[in-house]
């Protein structure tokens, strides 16, 4: 592939992995991290001295640093005019539409990018970035974007691949927080969390078919099927506090879930769907 | 198969799935429910007018009702001398240890199952059921306990069936939080559930690898590595605390595995790994 003028700016563990994987696909890539000795032993790279200096030096500027408060300082005073800005830094949605519209009135061009990735998988087929926002951006530098990993383009509103993120970490800190409270139960039962977890992830794998059907039960907003009713849920709820609490091992995020069943039974929706908890979380339904 | 003879008290949806597949199997099955009205069409079986009756004309004594306390009150004065139990009903670890130590006094043995279907599946390959308690009555019945779907012993404590239950329940509810909180982030962002979740359960999945890597750092108290550090996953909580706020949907269960990393980043193991959590939990290791 050609090789293309880059910058890097911010040179923490995401933004140092990302800066090796352009110079090991043989980019022309500038550096600048805040604290100067993080740019010590990229070979190859050109080091700037300011953020400024840095996004001179680059058609595409990338941006990896602590949260989008960071970006800001960072670009504030650089001229980033005829610039694309790949914004890989964590945030929720609207910091990235804000970000994409400070851009716009800059002369600048914005795409956002989520990182589903280790830094040690930055450039290889286990990591995978979803971008969204300015699509000619993305169909621009796609290739350069690909020595990143797998890339996949989500929408053309830049808070997209934001709403995706904040939307897959929610449902991973739920498995994880399941994971330790099921870990926490077996060790006070006397069970090895060793011999315990490939049952529960074989389990885990079995539901999934079952949260598809709840997805489409929420998108339609139909919840009068139902194979698992909120009634018969609140019932194997309340038994396994009451499990959890005879093995010392209580945990709040058990109850959480249980309110939301809860709130939806109290309503008199006991033989709907589970699917239903969903509206207990008080999101609003968007216009079109 | 040879025929036998098989008592089911309690026919419930459980119970009454329990029954049909043993009557489909060719077994001679009495059955009896608290409410007489509950034994209506099911063709072939023998219904007794009373629990004593009922287990009277059974070798194996499946039980199946609400919960443990409702078991109690069923065998109330029943001779269930020389019968083997089964009770498929939910409970603690600790009521099973009950109920098998109450067996033993009356001179019956006592084996507990703990049942990963729901009726309709009873008796298919999708039906899976672990077995703890009497080893002796698990390998002479076991034939006709695979009438009821795939069947695994689990060890000779009758608690250990109902152990691993509570802890892939809880990792369950945990999973089924999570999707719903997704499942709300994503419809406040204007995303398709069912466009989130074949994404969400596809990284879910290939989170597993780093799950079967905290259970080995758990059963060995050893919380040296960590890719995934507790320092980390409590600024990627935060933040997405903060989104979900931003978003119009907070979830008391995101706070709650907050809650749990906290107390050990404040312990001093913030640079540990984030299987550590767990020790925020108060289990306690039992000896040996
Ligand atoms: N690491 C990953 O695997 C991963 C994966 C997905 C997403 N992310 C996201 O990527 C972003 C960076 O993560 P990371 O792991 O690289 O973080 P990190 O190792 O903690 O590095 C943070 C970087 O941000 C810089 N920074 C912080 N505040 C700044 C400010 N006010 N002005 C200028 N620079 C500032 C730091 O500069 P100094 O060196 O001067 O402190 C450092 O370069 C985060 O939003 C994170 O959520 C990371
Ligand atoms: N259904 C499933 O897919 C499933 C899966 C795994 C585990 N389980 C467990 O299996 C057990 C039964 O579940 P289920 O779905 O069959 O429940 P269910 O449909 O609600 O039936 C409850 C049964 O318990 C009986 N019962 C309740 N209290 C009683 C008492 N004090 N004395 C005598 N009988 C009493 C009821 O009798 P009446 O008809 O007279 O009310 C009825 O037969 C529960 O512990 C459940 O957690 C069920």
């Amino acid at each position: 592939m050609t090789s293309e003028a880059i910058t890097v700016l911010g040179l923490g563990n995401l933004g140092r992995a990302v800066a090796e994987a352009f110079l090991r696909g043989g980019q022309v890539t500038t550096v600048w991290n805040r604290s100067a000795a993080k740019a010590a032993g990229l070979d190859g790279a050109v080091v700037a001295g300011t953020p400024g200096e840095a996004a001179g030096a680059g058609e595409l500027v990338v941006v990896a640093v602590l949260d989008n408060r960071a970006v800001r300082e960072v670009l504030r005073g650089v001229d980033v005019r005829g610039r694309a800005l790949v914004n890989l830094t964590s945030g929720t949605p609207d910091e990235a539409r804000e970000l994409a519209a400070w851009a716009a009135e800059n002369g600048a061009e914005y795409l956002h990018g989520a990182v589903y990735a280790v830094p040690q998988t930055i450039g290889t087929d286990e990591s995978a970035i979803n971008y969204s926002g300015a699509g000619a951006v993305y169909e621009r530098w796609r290739k350069v974007l690909e020595l990143l990993g797998k890339a996949t383009f989500v929408g053309d509103d830049a808070g997209r691949a934001s709403g995706f993120d904040v939307a897959i970490l929610a449902g991973m800190y739920g498995l994880i927080g399941g994971f330790l409270h099921a870990a926490a139960l077996a060790r006070a039962g006397g069970i090895g969390v060793g011999e315990l977890t490939p049952m529960l992830l074989s389990w885990l794998v079995d539901l999934h078919p079952a949260l598809v059907t709840f997805a489409g039960e929420i998108d339609g907003s139909d919840y009068a099927g139902g194979e698992s009713s909120l009634a018969m849920n609140q019932s194997g709820l309340a038994m396994l506090i009451r499990a959890a609490e005879a093995q010392g091992v209580p945990f709040a995020g058990l109850d959480a879930v249980k309110a939301l069943v809860d709130r939806q039974v109290a309503a008199g929706h006991g033989t709907e769907s589970l699917a239903r908890a969903v509206e207990s979380l008080g999101s609003q339904r968007l216009a079109g």
